[in-house]
């Protein structure tokens, strides 16, 4: 999901010394190396997450070398929107989302204040790994995360004002944003599926319409900030008519407000008569996953506009069985993520999927520029693979960092499919001329005959598609049939 | 596959007489409906097919009752691109071919000059069909068409100056048109694919580089007309440095000219590096499948941009196994179809996909406008149904025909994803509300968690996007896990 008014602001962040990481390496070289093949653990609390951003000077979480397995607990940043179901009774949730009065959590987006909204866990520092280099992760395991309390897991889908729904007409009424709660819920047999549970939504947007048509601007600084205090423990909660200071004036705020904030219903707009009108089936995948782009040594990143370090892809194909290759930018890589989900369609429509705490268990393995395979030279945007296809991600601006100055500048110009559809097009027909050799006009042949460019968001700022090429195309000689990806629907997980 | 440049021109066709159709209700009252249950054929030659164009006034060239199983020969036009593979020594499409100089077919295209580019067999009258009502046409069987004198089918790819990759830069050289030939092939087990044969390519863009920057724009009359003899039995061959007549002064033509004329490859381009390059996953589909719009009387409607009618879906899951809705908007609904692929990627990027010439055999249902069900209701957009999925049409224009005046203008306009995911949004959320009973607000997350969105075409004049909407999301207690549709990635038919 996306939050595009306050993430154009890019202050410094000086909360961590970048000589600190400089000892790095030897870690590496001594005690880290020597337990290859050892199984580490991540775990989820205010001191292992960053809030909104990615940061090349952010000190590593965990140090593991090539080769290893890590588990990683990813905690969904819209608990706050049912925190009874979500957040109550799991200590590693509430310790995230006691910020505010105490702050515990050094910093809460790129600035300060939250440009970004993405909770994400890491980094994760992987030795050896340079800029050149391609770090290839393996997603072994997705397992929603049951509260300890209820022993259910939940999940949200908030359709705020930065879906695309705020871009065209309501069918009905006035324009509103809506929040749905899932239960997540496991057959007998292992199967997932999502059950809605009940909705609630803000319904006055006279004094908040999204970005289009706000009538006070939000500006870095005013929602939330440092004077607004929501801490969990005090029940002192974010809510419809809770006054907002805004810079020019003062603003009540009406709207759903920021990702991470804990939301009191507008009273009396629950509504349970969505039970039983339909059911989900899961994909379980990751929203937000990617290595730290290279950018200012001082200056972080915030985390919703993709990069061709990955990121905030939304590509409900990254889940269990795929392989992603993200190219390294930084030393170490730095791996972080989050924004998991418990399922979404292609195009992730009204801003978010069914936002879900989920824990994966990866294989990261580190491949050295000088010796890169075919498939991943020159990688310059995420690749990812699964059993039966190949996947290129493709956006708006596939380095938008580099290609806007300020970047910023991308939620308004990067909110295109039909630019993100020449990236596309352009990665696709280049790595098939890279890596199995085909002329430029083969390559545009069998992308024509052979390949489905499907829309992965239109809510990330910077608006991304996909392409599929089935392995099949390359087997040539092979007689058995081809056999799409299971997951090539919205299907539950391989 | 589509054309522009010529498609802008709109002119009467008095080609039938539109009171000749009065008789036709009489016909279904008769001899045809007392036949129901019968088997009908309609094989494809010089009288059976239209080219270019739909058209409300169109004599019938096959009448059935509802109910009716129906065999379609549908030929492709593009077989002038390799006459010798698919054109020489099959009657029915040496038939068709021979226009030129006899120009045995009345017309060509929507103004007599070949504004349209399909070879569309058809129309079928369904007795008793009325505006109003739904054609359900369930799509039973697609056979690949093979040559009776070589044993053998093949199909063209015509990577050509309406093709995507001419709105982005080439990677290598100057752009260019390249046309890549298939043959068909089946194996023992029955399993279908492609496999390129070779390549030949127009290099020479100079003297015309597409509708973006030709210097000298081709206008109706001007290529090919009938000062231009092409027909295939005087080997009078459309070829580079052919003359071509424009209308402000003369012009080289150099470039791909217009499906349906006999290809003389640019000597010696044929390049057979592409044979065992790679090898395409079939999935045969129609690409061009349609009743008539309601327009006006006299005035045929060009074949390119698809319709709220249908046409021009080029949608690679209307294949076999698939049922389509069509709302029927003249009398008898009139159906036709042609544009048949092997194989086809969603997006159809470079302009066509594998055309090929496909049998289909179909059985045709009537719904009548006071017994729709909820399905079906105030239906005003093609609409898709397989065995695991709905799927939803959309385009640029939901009717161009209605929206824009001239409609012609589409070619300019309606070249836009962004304008088709608002349209294909729109048709999905509608039909949710109106299939389903879901509030507004149900439906936009239901679309958002399990529905994809996906690119169908970029090449049409009218783009075009899809959903799929898994039917398992309504089927509330049934614990069968999902599994999506076999063709939903490119995949050997079901």
């Amino acid at each position: 999901m996306r939050r595009a008014v306050l993430a154009t602001c890019w202050v410094l962040l000086g909360a961590v010394s970048v000589a600190a990481l400089t000892a790095l390496p030897n870690v590496c070289k001594t005690s880290v190396v020597t337990e290859s093949g050892k199984k580490y653990r991540l775990a989820a609390n205010a001191s292992t997450v960053h809030w909104g951003y990615f940061f090349e000077s952010l000190k590593p979480r965990l140090v593991i070398p090539s080769g290893s397995e890590v588990t990683v607990e990813m905690i969904t940043h819209h608990a706050g929107d049912d925190p009874d179901k979500m957040i109550k009774g799991d200590p590693g949730v509430e310790d995230i989302y006691k910020w505010g009065a105490s702050m515990n959590i050094p910093t809460r987006g790129a600035s300060g204040q939250g440009d970004g909204v993405h909770v994400l866990t890491g980094p994760i520092y992987v030795c050896d790994a340079e800029p050149g280099d391609v770090l290839q992760i393996q997603i072994l395991e997705l397992v929603p995360r049951k509260n300890p309390r209820t022993g259910k897991a939940y999940g949200s889908n908030a359709a705020a004002w930065w879906g695309y729904q705020f871009r065209t007409p309501f069918k009905t009424g006035k324009a509103r944003e809506v929040t749905t709660i899932y239960e997540v819920v496991e057959d007998a047999d292992g199967a997932v599926y999502a059950l809605p549970d009940y909705q609630f939504t803000y319904g006055n947007t006279t004094a908040y319409k999204g970005p289009l048509t706000a009538s006070c601007v939000p500006k870095s600084g005013s929602i939330p900030d440092s004077n607004v205090k929501v801490p969990w423990a005090q029940n002192n909660k974010f809510a419809p008519n809770y006054d907002i200071p805004c810079v020019n004036g003062r603003q009540q705020f009406t709207g759903y407000a920021y990702p991470g904030v804990l939301t009191q219903h507008p009273t009396g707009t629950e509504d349970y008569s969505i039970r039983g009108k339909f059911v989900v089936p899961a994909n379980l995948h990751i929203g937000n996953i990617g290595l730290a782009p290279k950018f200012k040594p001082a200056e972080a990143v915030n985390s919703i506009p993709p990069l061709p370090t990955g990121g905030n892809m939304d590509n409900r194909r990254i889940g269990k069985g795929a392989t992603l290759y993200l190219p390294v930018q930084v030393a170490g890589g730095l791996l972080s993520m989050g924004d998991a989900h418990i399922a979404q369609g292609d195009s992730e429509f009204d801003g978010t999927g069914i936002e879900t705490s989920i824990t994966g268990r990866f294989k990261v393995t580190l491949h050295k520029k000088a010796k890169l395979p075919k498939t991943l030279r020159g990688l310059n945007f995420p690749l990812l693979e699964n059993k039966n296809e190949w996947h290129i991600h493709g956006y708006a601006y596939g380095n938008y960092l580099t290609e806007l100055n300020p970047p910023g500048q991308v939620f308004a110009k990067g909110a295109s499919l039909d630019k993100a559809f020449e990236g596309v097009y352009r990665n696709a027909r280049d790595w098939l001329m890279s890596a199995w050799d085909l002329s430029e006009d083969q390559a545009i042949s069998l992308l024509t005959v052979a390949c489905d460019f499907n829309v992965h968001q239109v809510v990330d700022g910077n608006w991304g598609l996909g392409v599929s090429i089935p392995k099949y195309v390359f087997r040539v000689g092979d007689k058995k049939r081809y056999k799409p990806a299971v997951i090539c629907g919205s299907s539950t997980p391989v």
